[in-house]
């Protein structure tokens, strides 16, 4: 395993250590615990916070996007296990600036229990919780069982849009209305082209014949629609969007985001000869596209391959997509 | 070979395409080539423009580097393969300002040979233009032969440096002494843990055992320092390190800035790390670090490894170094 590592037990918490020195101008740890992670101005009085947690190893997902116009704070799991309901709840504690908090999270049973556990635990205390599971993987259940779908890359707008509605001063329950609206306008669909290595196990998240790719795998290696051969980035864009427009219901005539999310090893310069062709099909369709991002933005380690998310965009998400924001991880000027 | 990717001789333009479709508010072609790309905004009258080159596969280097308070101007080559002189002079022309040009690139003998030529056609048509070849790899030359050194991670810090000089209004003679500071006092070494692959041909840019990694490997796969196991993070970036005080002379009392640079497919959560161990290590000296920068900002495709780069910091590359910047790849607000 040629990982960057000491004691494989150690990888998350020297990880962040990293990233809490790096950073300490924008985030800093709740008592020394590094897993329990918020803005370095937080609680901002009188706005909602949004929360945030989950397993690690998908960064920017989710501390990443810890920041002004985004999320005020985060717990952090082991790699791809939910953090505890207790580090969420002195997070809560920690954000809280009066105005209520959101938890804003990817749609997976672990993570559900504890933070549930923590809401009623917040609540006890009289803070004010909502919660907004992300449930964006078009591979892992058909559009009218959302509530079974897994959170993915999706999860990027979630944060962008209720970040920015937020840090504009609406109620807990506006911000969590544009939370379910994103949910409900968002699709994603990935690729994985090889496995990534759990440091703590050393066993990679899957196996793929060499030529074979796996459609709609998920990001800690769950089973997706099909095993199928490598094919051409045209043929294979135009596939994946084809389950997006489906799913959405696009007809011609909406304007979307686009976000072309790598995984952890696919190149840059390969996410943009995808987006090119994402470009040419959604022209074709007669659907614009408002905003695009392009880069690595919810990933799995080092897994290769990627995935793309449409957002079906209307005047509110396009004003609070345009908003500024400014994590370690994701600025947008 | 599992890439998103058409014929794959198309690779480097259908990728160009993507990132001027993605970025076309910042970035535009020359005369619809997308080898030769330049701010939208230039020339910008009064200021010296930075240009720079050199083969494709490097992303953010070179183009990730075109944006306000960096480089105005970029030629792209083939995979790992120089840009053409005639190129380079189409953008040299486009950026020109008025204030002259600096030609701000690696040390790499293709590169040299053309952007030379491009130098003296420039000249030809009365546009001054003076050339600073970064060359910050310990592993290939002594620093008593710095000539030899090849550019990697390092360019980084010329182009934010002389990039903030350019953008407050400083001389062509000003803009290249920065830069000329920056070679003087930067240093990087890279490792290497598994290569990657050239689209066009197939082959891999090297290759190792399977616990073998390659000290100062360049990041076109050129040979390193040694072929050496695996080792703990600790172990490795202190011997990284020992490398890099020994060429920067550092004593203790120092301050520097330190870059942790993915190269390829290495997660974000390992340069973290990494990073831990470099403050620890680098405190133990008493050198103290002044600004940080930890991901990808000179990569090799999928290639996994990372290097170090220190900068040796005085006064003034201090407030050049916490200057804005704004480029689709890279943003410091």
């Amino acid at each position: 395993m040629k990982k960057i590592l000491n004691d494989p037990k150690d990888f998350v918490d020297e990880s962040l250590r990293g990233i809490l020195l790096a950073h300490g101008s924008q985030l800093r740890a709740l008592d020394e615990d590094p897993r329990a992670i918020v803005r370095a101005d937080a609680p901002v009085a009188g706005k909602v916070a949004i929360t945030t947690g989950g397993g690690y190893g998908h960064i920017p997902v989710f501390l990443g996007y810890v920041g002004a116009g985004l999320a005020d704070g985060v717990c952090v799991g082991n790699v791809f296990n939910s953090p505890s309901a207790d580090t969420m709840l002195a997070v809560t504690k920690a954000v809280d600036g009066g105005a209520g908090v959101l938890y804003l999270y990817g749609n997976y049973f672990g993570d559900k229990m504890n933070f549930d556990l923590a809401q009623e635990l917040a609540q006890d205390e009289d803070i004010a919780v909502e919660s907004v599971r992300i449930a964006d993987d078009v591979a892992s259940a058909p559009r009218d069982e959302r509530e079974k779908r897994r959170g993915v890359a999706g999860l990027f707008y979630a944060y962008k849009i209720a970040g920015a509605c937020a840090a504009a001063g609406a109620s807990l329950a506006e911000v969590k209305r544009t939370a379910e609206k994103v949910n409900a306008n968002v699709a994603t669909l990935g690729v994985g082209f090889s496995p990534c290595t759990i440091p703590a196990s050393g066993q990679p998240t899957f196996s793929l014949a060499a030529d074979d790719i796996g459609l709609g795998i998920g990001i800690h290696g769950e089973p997706g629609i099909k095993e199928k051969k490598m094919t051409e980035a045209k043929a294979l864009v135009g596939e994946m969007l084809e389950y997006l427009s489906r799913d959405l219901a696009l007809g011609g005539g909406e304007e979307v985001s686009v976000l072309v999310n790598g995984l952890g090893s696919t190149p840059p310069e390969e996410l943009y000869l995808a987006y090119g062709e994402v470009v040419q099909w959604l022209d074709r369709q007669g659907v614009r596209i408002y905003r695009a991002y392009v880069g690595e933005y919810a990933t799995s380690l080092e897994m290769a391959g990627f995935s793309l998310s449409l957002l079906k965009l209307d005047a509110e998400l396009k004003k609070y997509l345009d908003a500024p924001a400014n994590s370690p991880f994701f600025k947008q000027i």
